[in-house]
């Protein structure tokens, strides 16, 4: 294993990745329902306290062998990336709804997905803030799809009107690059069209920049969030 | 009950919220360790499939009654608001961290707290939309501990350098009102210093002040998210 500013380089064979995805993907999923359940739920007290009691003990049992902290990003030799502990995309983490992002090297990156009672922030609507998550990710897609990984360095989010739960699409591409920085633009729609628009730019950070640098044997990871 | 663009007037006393706040508090809270516990386990196969099932199950269960929709905001007879879904400071979503928000009357707001593996972004780094959606809420709750709740118009987000996971507090007040306009500021900060800075408007959108000014019964929500 070879580390790179939390970049785990693991050389975990396609195949085994593939397992992996095809065991903590549907745990996961089944945790989003979960989750939804208990926003949701009106059954009796005493179902309520057993349930926790439930989930207490699977809990323990899955933590009895753990990683010592979250899980970063890890990648192979081939560089696929595998960001499954992200807060939007990750495959094992129950917050992301998750997105499954889809890029073209021009710059382009989008995504449809579908967002329920975990995700509201004015009654039977997206939260401001969870819209904001999303475009953040996407546009960082889209300027790492555009060649130029980086970290958000200014994010700009401008409401037209509140975004339904529901069924979503999400766009992003590149406008420009000046330097180490990169401009994507980007909004969310439902089937009515846009309802937030957004601007960020994204900056490979000097420490990064220098790491990469001097790692000679690494390879670059293919975003950096 | 009383209904008023989703938000409900159900007159739960008191005394019933604290017995629910108490039931569904703890349950949530197990999920959250739950969310943690499956990014981070390296349990066997088996376990894995065996905590499947047994979360599925649990989930079949507290659907058995349950409420059609997301949970909206509740608030009873005296005002108090309920925003038990919020994907901020829900206490029923296990999304939410939750933010505890504390609010002054001249305009300002803010929330020690602590994130973990389920909100990371860059490897050990708080992802910057989740830094986003916790400013979108906590300077929506300035906007509305100033007298003037509102959805956000705007939201200007600036990346100073990387949030680390762990303990963080997020600070925010009113910088001024223009007409249905309110301008907060504010910022996430760990032990170093300022990590992100915010500023935002927040609309309370015409549809809604209709609607405040029909509702000759209905008393004002606290906070719209």
């Amino acid at each position: 294993m070879q580390r790179m500013a939390g970049f785990v380089q693991d050389d975990v064979p396609a195949e085994e990745i593939a397992r992996q995805a095809a065991l903590y993907g549907p745990l996961a999923q089944s945790v989003r329902e979960l989750v939804d359940a208990v926003i949701r739920t009106e059954a009796d007290d005493a179902d309520i306290e057993t349930a926790r009691e439930e989930i207490d003990a699977i809990t323990q049992r899955l933590r009895k062998q753990q990683m010592a902290g979250p899980y970063g990003i890890r990648f192979n030799g081939e560089g696929h990336g595998r960001p499954w502990g992200n807060a939007v995309v990750g495959l094992r983490n129950a917050i992301a709804p998750p997105l499954e992002i889809h890029r073209d090297p021009a710059g382009r990156a989008w995504a449809d997905f579908r967002l329920g009672a975990a995700y509201e922030g004015p009654p039977s609507l997206v939260h401001g803030g969870v819209a904001a998550l999303i475009l953040d990710q996407v546009l960082g897609e889209a300027a790492g799809a555009g060649g130029k990984p980086g970290m958000t360095g200014t994010l700009i989010l401008r409401y037209r009107r509140g975004t339904p739960l529901g069924e979503l699409r999400c766009e992003a591409h590149v406008d420009r690059v000046e330097g180490v920085k990169t401009f994507a633009v980007g909004h969310i729609a439902d089937a009515e069209g846009v309802t937030v628009e957004a601007e960020g730019v994204f900056i490979l950070p000097r420490w990064a920049r220098e790491l990469l640098e001097d790692e000679e044997d690494g390879r670059p990871p293919e975003r950096f969030e």
